[in-house]
């Protein structure tokens, strides 16, 4: 299997060293536009293997989609993030032309791979990545649930004082504020969550996940990464291995959950196809109402970059 | 960290095996009356050392419990299967003479370690080695409850075809014919399974897990050991990593759930302390029944080993 | 990758084990004579799925080889021990019809297959399957050089009192006493072995490998299985994955180390095509010397298979 | 067992996530001067754990020794890179003064913790910190070693085109250019090297290993993270499992291959209590002028501390 990572920034660059690490596929390859980039980080990659004892070689190229040839899977990191004065539509804009142009030549040279997205904004961003692809929706998903369910997870776990392995979570909706958090598909254990955290820390910590990657940004001054790449390694490797996970996992809906033509994350078995399945979950009313909203907010979302696409 | 596991059968050699192969502890002692087997199989595991790159010392003795000297957890595995015209209360008896002669050994040995107990009968058993050790409730403990999830989980991934990784589950009470099933403690990636596996499917499934050792046997001949072994093996990991997991454990109940000086499976958190603490799940009328049912069973057989104790 | 092991013995169940514990391959096929041993130790494996959390799928089977089809690997370990009072020759006819017939069944439904031999006597094993598939050399090997190297390095770790991950060794020849040790070709970190053992204690390591599988029958009466079974694990991992591992492997020579059509242990790069490339040492005189009378031996045991065949 | 890694920069937080990752250690606790930053970075690996399933806590502290308490071992990477126009005794300078104060911090609160000294120039600056923390030479080491072995194991195994798991080596001397390669001492599946690769390729690959992280400067126009992270790491996990492993160290030589006072890279078996044992190596004449340059070269670096204590 052979794997290509498009953007080697430290999302791009984590996403690359946990599959090497793992063994996910045969081949990593790791592409940047910017000289040296991918090949350094991936070099270091490579030097680690006699360490930690994988064979997965890793390859960084600049810019030369052909050595992408025949990818199984490809993950696109690529995008700048949003800079002081710059409007939500500019932002989306820019990384929507970035978006756009990889995921063509990605398709170019590797036309039955399974796309992953994780460019920000991700709801929109996977909409672009899926229609330049003209690929079928199943083949073409964005991650983004996948992270916000191991920061709430880990949040319960300091909570609760146990492990994280022994708390599986749940969430629909779109990525930061549009995430629906659904707290009865929360368990410890097989454990219904509000059996063991009272509602207050509950709500507290559904809050904090919310808000999770903008405190990691306060802290560090730039976007987080470790989660992020191993929440997309983790998609690629349920597609080599054909795992079949439960997995949130951003996709376009298409009358499941009785919405069309929106990208939102909602539960899938993700397998060697992409997503095998989507599972409708039966939502309450109070649940209606929130995913209902985050459809309205990634719409209007969606519709900005229609609004760009048309003008150009 | 040092860990014993006394009785070289299946059971106790898959053990031993699987704590080596994951470097739980740094020394592992395989104990046998019968000479040379556990010197054979701990030699065997060792020559694997090299294969699969571990450094856990696996060391083989016969009957000589001063090798297991200032253990931190000791796994029993010894007592004989039912033979053909064998009687429940026979086996009983047997067993428990087995259990107290090497509970004595251990706690002589290693004062502080913590006990495992995964000789059938497995509630009484562990009855038999607490009273036996005179150490506090938390530090000896049965293993039942994770093996019973864990052939749940799988016939439940097998059904929804999905990952058996995203299948969580609760049991309680006691093992085999006397498990409490708690279906509304089981989750798929957070999800109940009530809403993907539908009720005389879940029940059947069910069915086939309270008499899922009976259908090894009926197989091989003989008790299975692969998933029993590295369930008791996960139980040492959980201790001697301080992971606080939160697994069923067969422990005395002290006035939880309302039942008092019974062995009985129930979840607790299972850290280097042993039971850190016991998870009481706010039970519906219909499930306190079932539990009853195996309080009432698992108090007989409780009783059984009390006349033996007296008459002898 | 779909992966077969024929013969659901302890060697073969271990082998089976470890391809799923490790996820290599989807798919682990374990095929037996006896009527429920491989469905049982196949469904106990499964078992141990969520607890060591793995997704590679083993099903057991009854002598129906169309269930193995189209497999990328299968390992043999079929064959009898040999018993009191059977002579080494009623054992070779005896293990050569059966591999003869589980080969010919391999190769119907898996005409792709790499083969990996376990049987034994294995030098001659190997001889009887590959002669039988009718396939290139590089895909029908023998596993037995592993082994050998795992249990001197398992004595060197004990003797050095150093990590088993630091020794590495070569050997070459037959299995078991036809064996030819390389103490020039054993390091430590990259030390010669030479320079941290005395020669007397080396020499008596290199004896104690070379009798390695009788001192395990002996303490346990029956042969082992932990370390062959992962041994040929590791061999499958090494295909399956593309590794290009540097193992000794049974094979034919043909005209390598000047040695024409002999079954013996060589240097091999293991890789997606079976055996990628055979590596070629600079043995000395001596070393030399010790190779032709393995040569002799195994020659002579391959004879005795040419001879049943005649007969027959 | 806690650890502590002081620095969270590249290598010092890669060097966390690979602690936590592999569950070495309950708890890792990151520091560093920088507001913000190592909380940041450990809650990203917190948050991590849902995802690849670990239990070791990472804690992030700003400045805060106090958090560090009673650490079983401690990794230092604190230091600045070398900028332009920046002498190297001015490098020496600033560099030792941040590692004399961080060990005195270190030793402060975990006066029996194992030190292990990442920051460069690596050879005097474990020089520095074993005078600062008055503990025996056998505590207090620094790794490079690992890294440049990781390197040119790397490098060899694209040029044989083999498994990086099958090659080791054994280097000695200081780090970088004042490396002494040791070809004798690299073998390949315990195959030496000489016998795979011809001389002038072994020539080339030793020299790119000497400017082995330039290399990755120039591509990356930083340091590289990954291997060294790791490397540092795998020290870590010989300690805290008492494994035992064979490594190349920098440490105070006293006597041993004829130098006196003076730190250097040479093997050593790494155990629970740091240094267990020198290794000496019978080194050739040629072997023994390089490492005697190595000497003069790494002296002289360190009187270069010893004349800024002395005027300070």
């Amino acid at each position: 299997m052979k794997i290509t990572v498009v953007g080697a920034g430290n999302v791009g660059a984590t996403c690359a060293d946990v599959l090497a690490y793992k063994e996910i596929g045969n081949q990593v390859v790791l592409l940047d536009i910017k000289e040296g980039i991918a090949e350094g980080k991936a070099l270091d990659i490579w030097q680690k293997a006699p360490i930690d004892l994988y064979d997965t070689r890793t390859i960084g190229v600049t810019n030369d989609y052909s050595r992408t040839a025949d990818s199984d899977v490809v993950v696109i990191t690529s995008g700048l993030p949003r800079k002081p004065g710059m409007s939500r539509d500019d932002l989306i804009s820019t990384n929507a032309n970035i978006v756009r142009s990889v995921t063509e030549n990605v398709v170019k040279h590797s036309p039955n791979a399974i796309i992953i997205v994780v460019s920000n904004p991700l709801d929109v961003m996977t909409y672009c990545a899926h229609i330049t692809s003209k690929m079928p929706r199943t083949r073409v998903m964005g991650m983004a649930g996948i992270l916000d369910t191991a920061r709430y997870r880990a949040f319960l776990a300091d909570e609760i004082n146990c492990s994280p392995k022994d708390i599986q979570a749940m969430l629909m909706g779109g990525h930061g504020d549009t995430m629906v958090p659904l707290p009865r598909y929360t368990t410890v254990g097989g454990i219904p969550v509000t059996e063991l955290v009272a509602k207050d820390k509950l709500d507290a910590i559904v809050n904090r996940t919310i808000n999770g990657g903008g405190e990691l940004v306060k802290l560090m001054g730039t976007s987080a990464w470790y989660a992020p790449g191993s929440a997309a390694a983790q998609m690629v490797e349920a597609i080599v291995k054909d795992q079949r996970r439960i997995f949130p996992v951003c996709l376009k809906l298409e009358g499941e959950y009785d919405i069309d033509n929106c990208y939102l994350g909602a539960p899938v078995v993700l397998g060697k196809n992409g997503i095998e399945k989507i599972i409708e979950l039966k939502l309450n009313d109070e649940e209606k109402a929130l995913l209902e909203v985050s459809r309205q907010k990634v719409t209007e979302v969606m519709q900005v970059l229609d609004n760009i696409v048309e003008k150009s």
